[in-house]
């Protein structure tokens, strides 16, 4: 279901599909299944902020970064709290809306294990799209977190659950006569408001939260990204030991960031 | 002062005044009575998510819900908070505005105990209309929590009371140059600004506000509302108890729901 | 390099320069030297409240009130922080700004010891301009605090450092593309949006913050500020024992206010 843009991860299940395919091939398959997976497990080592300064340096505008998204829970207990999987996506209309596709089963009951569920909702409303419930079906399934581009409701559910969240904002409304699910794992565009930029959230898209905000990275640009991430947080590290050296700010950047 | 639109509760005093009146009335008014109470002691005990959704069922647009307010005190410290109490109302003007009404008193001074205080501000300032010192006093009359549409100032003062406030924002400027209050327990609106509507809070409507936001609870309502936030409650807890247990979100919906 | 507006702050240097300078006035410098630093040292005792009223008294249309920060750090743990100290300010352009001058140093290798440093970054950008590193530089320098009117990132680095910092939001982004410093210790204009105003923030303003918001204080005011500050203080500690027990706002008001 996931990941169907990743060139070097979405064949492998065709190689298995064709027994056929030669043995070296086959091995170069499986070597590069090997290499993204150790890429991916890489990328969640790095913080938002790595993240999203690596995917400016590949060319996406503003890094994947999602403007506007607070994290609600497990909230602001100053541990260190992250999510990270691939995007899970639902695509939500408002109730009045009789003509969008209906989803086959509840979105809540087809959350895939490890993923992030991300879930679109119609704006310029103040009702909810998520709550408690949601949270606790989640769980069960094994989700990773949950990112909600609009409100949720039941704040301590979440915290009470260890369930990382992140919102725009929070109602005390369901959703029950203001919003319906229609889709399922299709592209949601996310509004980055104050530079009227659209963000399309892909699923499979890796998403990555923690305290400073939220990115979607696409998976083609996950291999690219994690040699970016490695190469600055080297460079950081270099520099935070010089500052604390007492080196000034403007030679240690000369010096190091070339 | 309160409650002028419940029936069953307004008009007891009118009972006290009549001796005239039949005993069999009398009784069935004081069992009105009694039964009034419990339902706004029942009230008490349901979350602002609960009171919302059974508003909205009732009819309410928006269930009573008031966006965007935000508990200030006693703070995000992870213990679960909540206001409840009827209305007292305080309407601010602009200071400048020398034609609206006067109260007879300081607006401080007329809390009645138990009740909420529900400043409305006029919009478009940055000054604070509410501080320490009014928690002060307002928690020397025993009141049961603070609503500012609009701003407050002195955060850790309110947090050290531990009196309940929920406010649209902070400020450091006290009202003097810019605001002063102006009628005491009068309906004042409250604006939806997303959604562009006017919720009419009046005097003795009971406010219910917690760490997911604030409603207000026509008295005519009380009694469905507490009917439907119990029904409403046991279907959540069966379908918590599901969850729990591995069932499936959808199945459990239409099997409790209906 | 600060404190430039301050009269009798300024000259000082000058009369270390100007040996020719009588007796009595060097004297009379040297006093009005030490009436102006304890002035600053009262001044930082009281809350961004009290300034912000008092420098309404004065005449400032919204007290220098910075209208729309938020404390990041050290964080909402409950224990009061504060930041106090003279501005030291940064204009930042955007990168794509080739003609705006440059400044001669790295903006943090210029950081005055005991200041706060004051970054006024261009609006509708949603990258930060202020980070973990900065923060470490500047802890390094013995600033004050920071305020960042735009967005900074980090957010934990900066509560470890125990840095005070206030900003507008918070991003992932860092400046790299986005923004440049453009030039250090010039005055730069903050906006409150929501009244139409642009508080002028120069170099050597004091610059109070607390958990109530951000003040700015012209340095020709700071006596008449203290002065006005403790005036108040001292009606409201009256105040406040009146209402501990149980007096009357409006009576106490009537009262002590005169």
């Amino acid at each position: 279901m996931f990941l169907q843009n990743a060139a070097c991860w979405s064949v492998p299940g065709g190689a298995r599909a064709t027994p056929h395919l030669s043995t070296s091939l086959a091995s170069a398959l499986r070597s590069c299944d090997i290499a993204h997976a150790k890429a991916i497990q890489a990328l969640g080592k790095f913080a938002s902020c790595d993240v999203g300064d690596a995917l400016v340096q590949i060319g996406l505008r503003h890094g994947g970064y999602l403007s506007g998204l607070k994290m609600y829970s497990p909230g602001s207990n100053g541990t260190v709290a992250k999510i990270f999987g691939p995007a899970y996506t639902v695509r939500m209309v408002p109730s009045a809306d009789k003509t969008s596709p209906t989803p086959p089963c509840h979105f809540a009951d087809a959350i895939p294990k490890g993923s992030v569920v991300f879930v679109s909702q119609p704006k310029g409303l103040i009702s909810a799209c998520w709550g408690g419930l949601m949270s606790t079906r989640a769980k069960k399934l094994g989700a990773a977190g949950v990112v909600i581009d609009g409100q949720f409701r039941d704040i301590s559910e979440h915290q009470e659950l260890n369930m990382g969240l992140f919102a725009r904002g929070t109602s005390v409304l369901g959703s029950n006569t203001f919003t319906r699910s229609s889709e399922l794992n299709v592209p949601v565009q996310y509004d980055n408001v104050e530079v009227d930029e659209k963000v399309t959230v892909t699923p499979g898209d890796y998403i990555l939260g923690d305290q400073d905000g939220v990115v979607a990275i696409p998976v083609a640009h996950i291999e690219e990204c994690v040699r970016l991430c490695q190469e600055r947080y080297e460079i950081d590290q270099k520099t935070l030991e010089g500052l604390e050296a007492g080196e000034e700010m403007g030679s240690l950047i000369k010096k190091l960031r070339k």
